[in-house]
């Protein structure tokens, strides 16, 4: 069905980012895959797009644009080159966000400009070996000392931690208070030069190549009371305030990367012959990607509505586990149908549908898994 | 997610007609069931709330409405309730269209005000044995003679036959013109207490039990030309066109369809005591819900979106394809899993579940099966 | 794969209730299912070819087979014929084994020469309004009375109860000691002759329409003390006891209803003709039902490995949910794919496939749903 | 179920191989991941297990087994412990048997003790860019010239073709003869050393990812005419004699997989504490364990059968066909499930699940694909 949520305005910036992407990602993907991560210098080419804080007001030096549209652009072109920018969709979808509701004026002098112009690589660390989706669990810990928060802990599975500059970590400054778990957690903004913070172990993944997805270990770091982020002991809430456009977001990607894998399988099939015919005229073939067809369509019309809703403000954390769990869902069904069209091919890393098939498969966990959503949805169900 | 297409003029109507069904319906429904067909009667009644011609100008006794909204409400109550009113569906679903688009002025007069007092009611005859989604198959011939048309084959599958006032015959009035096999068919308004017209058997389904699917016969039935519907020879055309807004009724009725289903599962999970435990406290029953809500919730922003093009007059064929294929092939799974749920009392044709389940199976089949929906789609994408 | 399991005798039962069903049902099934069961009469034929005892000891009148074979054949010839005989799977399949195991010679003798000519009718009243898969929860009780006891209660879902001769009645008879609700349970063999018992509504199911599965009540109705069966308060176990058996018996009958719905999707979609051209030509139809028989035959590799355990007595609870669960879930996914090989002819109930689609919807809930399933073989991994 | 293929000198071999695999891949294991092959001094190793070369007779150095039941061993014992050892099952499983029923005595003396020691590594070319499963549509061409065969082509998808001291290749020696695109193929046994040959790209895989699969090129290659495998032009049937051993192997292998799948995540979960609670402890992780529990039983039902026929020569295309498509299929359901409950660990490849659904993918497309076998058994469905 024809779309309307994007103007002339979202579709110029498609255009220029689908020219960038082809000149500046395309030719280096497969290095970035090689090193595991997207260097540093590529984000501040990036910034010269807007691309880097489209939501940043532009006395900070960012796009002083309002809505979630221009990066719902941002992630269908890149999906388009089965391609992904490292810890970019975690700085600009993710931590951005938080900076523009939790951060004091002060703060968004001190850090909007370098994020806007991409020389500031941001990254939040969360995950903990132990908790996974139970962040009330969390046992990193910073202790006042003076005006500084001594930090001590482990996190695992930060993506972007190896290439950021500064890293918002989710620690626990007070006991939680009785049967209250949640209370007691704050958000301090870790320089990443600081002494006593290692980057370990880069984990190697299925997909997802070019992140850098790190176990990182803190030893009384300092960390300067003015990099407390919002309120002290309020952490828990504000995570949870961000997770509905956190869950769009990855539910955008999905739906983006099911159309995409569509169109390489159907370029592929009709160039491939098979038994002296086009793949594309078997009638598996064609009743596997309407299949397909017709479930992305369904994820668009979902998606299209919830980014509406987003932009006017009234996007629920229901609304957002259905469409993480609707389109993640279909995405991992989309891509594996794609992929066996395209029979041995499709296991090479070099073809786009094994890039979309790898990398999709960490939708259905990350963000809040599957079985989380369900958890969600069921409540407001009243079960 | 929040709906918008409606407004306080539909929710109006979905107050009054969800009385009516549970005054007029529900305490004979299952006497309905049981012979087989919904009264003739009863579409009188029917008639005094408006639903039987939304789309039928004032001026020849109709509601006068331009938007198919109001017929989604009524599709939407009756799944609610968990009954389906015969050939209702079809007379002001599929037949009214028909006549609105094709019938010459003379024809609106004469019948428009008894279809919109519920006094005449109308059937439409395409499929044959041995015919099935392929339309410029059909043997059913009408040969010129005088003024008349003279009638014969056989039909099958043909819903509300046995009650309806008139029937539209699909049938060849000239030869298919070398490889062109569509063309040569016509509309014929059937009366049907013409002499060489019967009606053969009642044909017992899985569901829609207050449905009657009958089989036909046509010797030698005479029907005068004042009765052809649109130009002769032009039928395949006709038929085409109207299948975007059939198709999107299918997928609407799925869709009410799951949304009752889970509904009703909800009401009773959380009443049924198992282990000495309520059903909705158990995970499986949580997560099992939660996927079908999420599903649901897709179907809704497509049917949403496809309601508002169809109003605009902008529905495609490749639209409703994708709306019919996804939303009933998502309200089989959805009845699968709710009926699980109950358990023995899901078998039981006394639980609304048990009706859902059963009534849904065909949608994946009548007006066009998911197979031929996946052609159109297929044929889009270039394949 | 071919198949061992089967010898000549087996194979020449085969052939005499292939016949024997060609003469006596197929011609009557219809007659059956639309008034609800199968006549008592009609047990007293089958009697005749040995299948209502195989098991039963000859000096009883039985056939003397120490096997579950024969009952297997059995079963795999009535779902190639799309029937079912009513409460005889209960009587000879369920019914009989408990007799085996419980009666004592003089229980035996009183009982299985009517059994095994086919003149006595069994059924066995287990769950009540309220239960389910939850036996322990039991509430119809029976309390002693000089040599009787005086029963007092209601069941549900009591499959041939209305043309049983003698129904075993699971009764509380003392009350649950503490924390064991298991104990304290009875089975006693009623005369539905008594003063005080009454068949209550038939339930209309989605399918089984030859089977009258109804609702019971008893008023004060004395059974005497040698209509006891096995020990006073042991019931728990001894159905527990039979479980394996009996889900055997549904695996074996989901995987030849499976079989016999790809026969007859076969035989009709060589027959049938769409666009002039074979449906059996369409590579959809050709990979649908390969799928189904890529399915099947690890059916009947489970179920045939499952009957040489049951035969030599090695079977265990486990072994018998995992078929279970597995052949009923796939017997699903086959017949619902079968049906829609059909298009419209699969929603009539006078095509075969329509039958046994109805009529395995509740193959994945009685005796021990899917759920109940998964609680047994999650416990065997240690979970 | 119980097993029963297995005597004691299968277990003995077990217990062997599983030390061996412990002792000699584990800790290799990652190292040879990273660098792209198994490096061939492990074979030689390996040779002195046995496990090189089961069925070949001990005169040419071989353990002499008939019997396909220790390469299941093998098979079963590296999916437990999630690995996999490059060529080795091309060498042992698809290889070999060429060579005992191909081989000349002369080749048998030549070439069979140094794959029996594990000195001579082995491959097969057949898949050429752009022909797939098509393999009448092979271009690789050997003209006869003297005494030698003058080889000139391409292939790709050349597993453990970089590590091979000789591979069969095939090729066209003559023309396709009218409509017989399948005469005119032979195979030939090339030499790794010869001038020419070159191994080009070293395919990088979605998993398997210690496995070698290249692209080879052959310029003017001479191939002495004794290095002919069999009967020149033959190779076309030839290649179709071994496909059910072949295919049965991937079907035991998948079998496995998800075999495995479910141990280390049954291990997992047990471990695993989230809020607070075994991960274990949740009936959705039962469940979902539960189903592929019986999948799984499925699938060894099956497989063992299967192993039991091709022991005694008669397993046929078509029973290797269902074996493989039900079992790749199977094993990607698990795979996918397993996963999933591992949360973020899944995704990443130090978890042995994550190595298993990697590697699980490829399975529904080498050997032929799903696709093929579906073909294969619609055509023995008669349709």
């Amino acid at each position: 069905m024809q779309r309307t949520i994007y103007n002339e305005d979202h579709e110029a910036f498609r255009s220029t980012i689908r020219s960038f992407i082809a000149k500046e990602v395309t030719p280096n993907y497969a290095e970035w895959q090689s090193i595991g991560y997207v260097p540093h210098d590529f984000y501040k080419k990036l910034g010269e797009t807007g691309a880097t804080a489209f939501d940043v007001p532009e006395e900070y030096g960012g796009a002083g644009k309002t809505s979630y549209k221009y990066q719902a652009v941002m992630t269908e072109e890149t999906a388009r080159a089965a391609v992904s920018f490292g810890n970019y969709n975690i700085s600009t979808g993710i931590i951005v966000p938080y900076l523009l509701n939790l951060a004091n004026e002060e703060q968004k002098k001190r850090w909007f400009p370098g994020v806007a112009s991409g020389e500031l690589m941001l990254a939040i660390a969360m995950t903990e070996p132990g908790t996974g989706s139970d962040l009330a669990g969390i046992k990193t810990n910073a202790r006042r000392d003076g005006g500084d928060f001594i930090l001590n802990g482990a996190k695992t599975f930060i993506t972007g931690s190896s290439q950021a500059d500064l890293i918002i970590v989710v620690a626990r400054t007070s006991p939680p208070s009785g049967d209250n778990r949640r209370e007691g957690l704050s958000l301090l903004v870790m320089d990443t030069t600081s002494t006593g913070f290692e980057v370990g172990r880069r984990l190697d993944k299925i997909g997802l190549k070019s992140s850098d997805t790190c176990e990182l270990s803190f030893t009384d770091v300092h960390i300067p009371s003015e990099n407390l982020l919002g309120e002290e002991g309020k952490a828990f809430s504000y995570l949870g305030n961000n997770l509905p456009r956190e869950r769009l977001s990855i539910a955008v990607q999905s739906y983006a990367l099911a159309m995409s894998a569509i169109e390489h399988t159907i370029a592929y099939v009709k160039d491939r012959q098979i038994f002296e015919k086009p793949l594309s005229g078997f009638q598996n073939t064609k009743f596997v990607l309407a299949e397909c067809a017709a479930e992305v369509e369904a994820a668009e019309a979902m998606v299209d509505k919830a980014i509406e809703l987003d932009d006017a403000g009234e996007l629920t954390a229901v609304d957002a586990a259905k469409c993480k769990l609707f389109c993640t869902e279909m995405a991992g069904r989309v891509a594996d149908k794609c992929l066996q069209l395209h029979g041995g091919y499709g296991y090479v890393l070099e073809y786009p549908i094994a890039q979309l098939y790898s990398d999709t498969r960490v939708s259905r966990i990350y963000g809040g898994t599957s079985e989380v959503m369900k958890t969600i949805i069921a409540k407001s169900l009243g079960l």
